[in-house]
């Protein structure tokens, strides 16, 4: 049989990592790369520059709360803002499908416009390619951006230590069951919205109140936040509790997960932090994230536990309600195609 | 009617510059956006950063002398070397199809891992989306860059004076022959391939050489040399005259040309610079570049003969070998879809 890419090697879960791990490490070696994080650090001249991309297909384009154009430009803004960066500038690289309402072109244009004001960072360059019908749909976007790094500061995956503390900076799950409700032509009731939102102005309050005191920021988007503690835990070979109880979930977002399936640990975000930071920097952390309007509703949602042993391995452990336990892995199988 | 999308708004040419005009300058208002080069220059601390993207939706994947992935790389590295900058590092964001065979995939990243080897740029971070079968066609990658600028210098097309030598690195219109001929399903006697390559080692040559005397450099991809010609001479305000006989242009592609009805000076170039230097800088830079493998076909094709006036507006004259004279205008009309 052919070996063929599927739905699940998009899923930001372990089908991507496993794809990243066999095809693109062993043949694009280096150790920036290796480290797996959303933006990579270099230096540039005397400068640290952090540097990421990402590429978005969501369907569909326009979608409670956000559209394509948005979700880009905030989304690369937080993987800059998850390595401490303050964003500098941004790319936007569009491709078309021939047919395309330019009335669409123009109101995405003015989302991505109006976004990057908000955010104070202009979009310096771009590309424009057009495909013939049927060989893209509508539109695809890839935004990358650079990023000043503060000196000093150094956060990773890799850096969480017994002890610490998780903080996650709002409810979970809105950007996912907005996108799956609108395919599913469900309309919500509880009007849930995508959480699209940047997060650099939050986490620059935070390395205002406490900069040596955060080991490592994730933002939870493909993948949900399981995904990014499971990663969290294997790179820093660490066992982490979570409280099930006050994991913060919407009525609304419940609700739909029941009706379609889907657990919000799993679900993506597009305006959310999880950061992991040392316990005795937690509450001045937690609130300087609530006097930012995208962390207003941070919260405390688990321990890293203990160092892995052979005995007891790195990964996530959900307590929950009554009194139970249950291992979180990364998301892996069930796909959510064309979630960002 | 409801205005769309057209194939020629991905051209390069007119369309394309069109659509940036009217739909992301008034959007996205800055000023290195405007100034429309292959990459934005931006200060970062200390350092000056060259930023660009591209996406790449060629088709086929594979053709003579090169692939989707190696075009990739080295156009990306292209476009930071008409900024004059030394490559630091690049991203590799691929958005696949479902079903697309993993052994192509893999094929494409030994082929990426040994460009960026070749380039001495590491590739930092990356992304991987997957959409389903028919929404997008096997696959297409963007690859954004930054590079560092050498203090003091600065290039751009507005800068050509009369005067100025108009170099050219080598032969025209290999890339966009061998793709058009690819797709007619033409197979080439002459054993055309695309001349895919990067440019930066040759660059960096022409910097030692001569610093102070290089105006512009410009890749001429799609929209090849006419379009960045004429880019050029309405940018700075001048009129360029480009000698056809000194247009170097190999029989294969001649012939292929006269076949397919195509013009040379209109085909995409992926391993090519076009070069708008002082005069007397002109011999020293010539014979930089013929040292290296990129230009050891480098010539003078043209000059900047005028500043441009009411009566003679700023463009670019293609003198023929028997006494005519005729304007080359940017391409226009026409596409050549996804020819890069």
């Amino acid at each position: 049989m052919t070996r063929r890419i599927l739905l699940d090697h998009g899923s930001g879960g372990m089908a991507s990592r496993q794809l990243i791990e066999t095809v693109f490490l062993p043949r694009l070696n280096n150790p920036v790369l290796a480290r797996f994080e959303d933006s990579a650090v270099l230096s540039a001249g005397a400068a640290r520059i952090a540097f990421t991309t990402d590429s978005y297909v969501v369907d569909p384009i326009f979608f409670p709360g956000g559209d394509i154009g948005l979700l880009a430009v905030h989304g690369t803004v937080n993987d800059l803002a998850m390595q401490g960066a303050r964003p500098l500038a941004l790319s936007l690289s569009l491709i078309l499908e021939e047919g395309f309402a330019m009335a669409e072109l123009e109101r995405l244009a003015d989302s991505i416009g109006r976004a990057a004001d908000n955010c104070r960072v202009p979009i310096v360059t771009g590309d424009t390619k057009v495909v013939p019908r049927g060989k893209a749909d509508k539109i695809f976007i890839n935004t990358s951006g650079i990023g000043l790094v503060p000196d000093h500061l150094v956060l990773g995956a890799d850096l969480a230590r017994p002890g610490d503390t998780v903080l996650l900076s709002g409810f979970l799950g809105d950007h996912g069951v907005t996108i799956m409700a609108a395919r599913a032509g469900l309309s919500m009731q509880s009007a849930i919205q995508s959480d699209t939102a940047p997060l650099h102005t939050m986490v620059a309050a935070m390395l205002r109140a406490a900069p040596g005191g955060i080991r490592c920021l994730r933002d939870p988007t493909r993948g949900g936040a399981a995904t990014v503690l499971a990663e969290i835990a294997a790179s820093s070979g660490v066992r982490i509790e979570i409280d099930e109880d006050r994991l913060p979930v919407r009525p609304g977002v419940k609700t739909a997960c029941e009706l379609l399936g889907l657990d919000p640990l799993y679900l993506a975000n597009e305006g959310k932090c999880i950061a992991i930071v040392e316990a005795g920097a937690a509450e001045i952390l937690l609130t300087a994230m609530r006097e930012t309007p995208e962390g207003r509703d941070a919260r405390v949602i688990g321990t890293v536990t203990a160092t892995s042993s052979e005995k007891h391995p790195a990964r996530v452990i959900l307590k929950t309600g009554i009194g139970g336990a249950r291992i979180v892995g990364p998301l892996s199988g069930e796909p959510l195609p064309r979630i960002c």
